[in-house]
């Protein structure tokens, strides 16, 4: 499957610091940038770049705010193969507090949204575009939002953004291949001007193959984590991604290392993966968090009354 | 996904057996029972029939063999909505060990083949199906065998058995959507008298995608276990299988309550699900069973070294 088109980007440390409050240690960064960039991967998201103002630095580690001089640490002395990506979410970042390229480790912006948002998000890609940055806009928890508003905003980000790509984002691990290849198509077929991407969660064990499902159809950037780490079930695992891929650029003896060494350690200590409450959560297309407070309950394997939980909403 | 002509088979006892020498305790396989038949699945299969010369009842489980009155014993007394299903080997049953259907708790036998022993299969299939049971056959590792010799096995089930259903079985984890795609479309366009079914691996996470690719392209039978357990990585997840399918006929919660109670504790004690030596297996296309033995050995988590060393199979 190999389309030289194609961009993976890792989001090992961002969205496994969603399970950690993005505590990792500097060392343990260093090792997946070194790994990553052995392997040949495109680009590496090194977190979350949120204001200060409204996170505090006691609460959550380093990567939830995504200081310049503590990426260029991380990456300091290894062979820069891979570039660097940060996130900001709509309305929590300061903008000013980003500078320019030229001064930065960073190379690209990702901004997350829901649709909702998406003027806002467009204006934030728009700035960090003039600021010398590649941009994305990813639209996050998109199986829930799939009517006209969808269309309209990938009209948007088509006419009024400078970004590379806009990704497909099943927040929820809720979409099943027919429904990916369907916002494939759609997003292909509005957006003549910029690439497609796609991030999945992996609820259902589908994130991978909805990876596939959508570089069938075109898309090419595509997100996968080493181990599978991120958010409740986690992401599409970077390793069978490679596997799958068969591009000669990638090794996937650096990943396999790094699995070995630093991510089968973590499993022990940070849950993710098929866990049934977040399978539970993508079948019924809701946001994981009410399974992930779960978890951290006594009632962690009481399945049956959390799946019952999930059928009353909104019958009341 | 509503289509009345599909029909589910729970394999846990049968293919979760391949993990612990078919060693499950009779309260277990009642419990399973119990929860398949009141979840609505179609089938239930118990395990293997295997000739007791070849396999002697010390080394193994009660479920390696399959005696009739282990069987009555486990759904005795339980509402019985669940048909009971067992599998036989090419080679490895004496058949006339199998009591005619009417004398016996089997409703099903399933011949499990390789391309190479078809003309076997089906005179085994013939066989079961004159002493009035349903059959089956299950032609395994078929990611190694797409060839010419496939088509011509498939004509022949066509021609000379009377199955209901000849199954599509990915043993080794290697199939991605589009080769299930092309294999459901073969077997659909010579099987014009028989249903396609699918039995998915889960090394590279695909078992329940490849599951769903099946059925959009007309398969009607469906391998599940619970909790995904199988050999090496396991097979399709049944609950995620149940959640997609919204038959009404089918109820989550006792597969769910399976889970919590039963399939958990056991997950301690026995491994199967996404490991990485499995998913290498996977997409190296290889039998699992240098993977099984590598887990079971000191250097369980060194990934690089088994990933090149079956990167230099046949390269000597």
């Amino acid at each position: 499957m190999y389309r030289e088109k194609i961009k993976v980007l890792d989001c090992t440390i961002r969205d496994g610091g969603l399970m950690n409050n993005h505590d990792f240690d500097r060392r343990f960064v260093r090792e997946v940038y070194k790994a990553v960039s052995q392997a040949g991967i495109d680009y590496m998201e090194m977190g979350y770049k949120n204001s200060k103002e409204l996170f505090s630095p006691k609460e959550y580690g380093l990567w939830k705010f995504c200081d310049d001089e503590e990426i260029q640490k991380a990456i300091d002395g290894i062979e820069p193969k891979t570039k660097v990506s940060i996130m900001v979410d709509v309305d929590r970042v300061n903008m000013e507090d980003v500078k320019p390229a030229s001064e930065s480790p960073v190379d690209m912006i990702r901004t997350a949204t829901y649709v909702k948002d998406i003027d806002k998000a467009i204006y934030m890609a728009n700035h960090f575009a003039d600021k010398g940055y590649e941009t994305t806009i990813n639209i996050m928890a998109i199986s829930r939002d799939q009517g006209s508003e969808l269309d309209e905003a990938l009209r948007q980000v088509e006419e009024e953004s400078r970004v590379l790509a806009l990704y497909i984002v099943d927040s929820f691990g809720a979409l099943y291949q027919e429904p990916v290849e369907r916002l494939v198509k759609l997003a292909k077929g509005i957006l003549k001007t910029k690439e497609v991407g796609f991030h999945g969660h992996n609820h259902q064990q589908l994130a991978f193959s909805n990876t596939i499902e959508a570089i069938i159809h075109g898309a090419n950037f595509l997100d996968g984590t080493v181990y599978g780490i991120g958010r409740a079930a986690g992401n599409c695992p970077l390793e069978l991604l490679i596997g799958f891929l068969k591009n000669p650029k990638f090794d996937l003896r650096p990943i396999l290392d790094l699995i070995s060494k630093e991510l089968v350690p973590l499993r022990s200590k940070i849950e993710w993966g098929y866990v049934i409450p977040y399978a539970i959560s993508g079948m019924m297309n809701e946001h994981p968090k009410a399974a992930m407070a779960l978890r951290k309950s006594a009632k962690k394997e009481n399945y049956r009354e959390f799946y019952e939980s999930l059928l009353n909403l909104g019958l009341d």
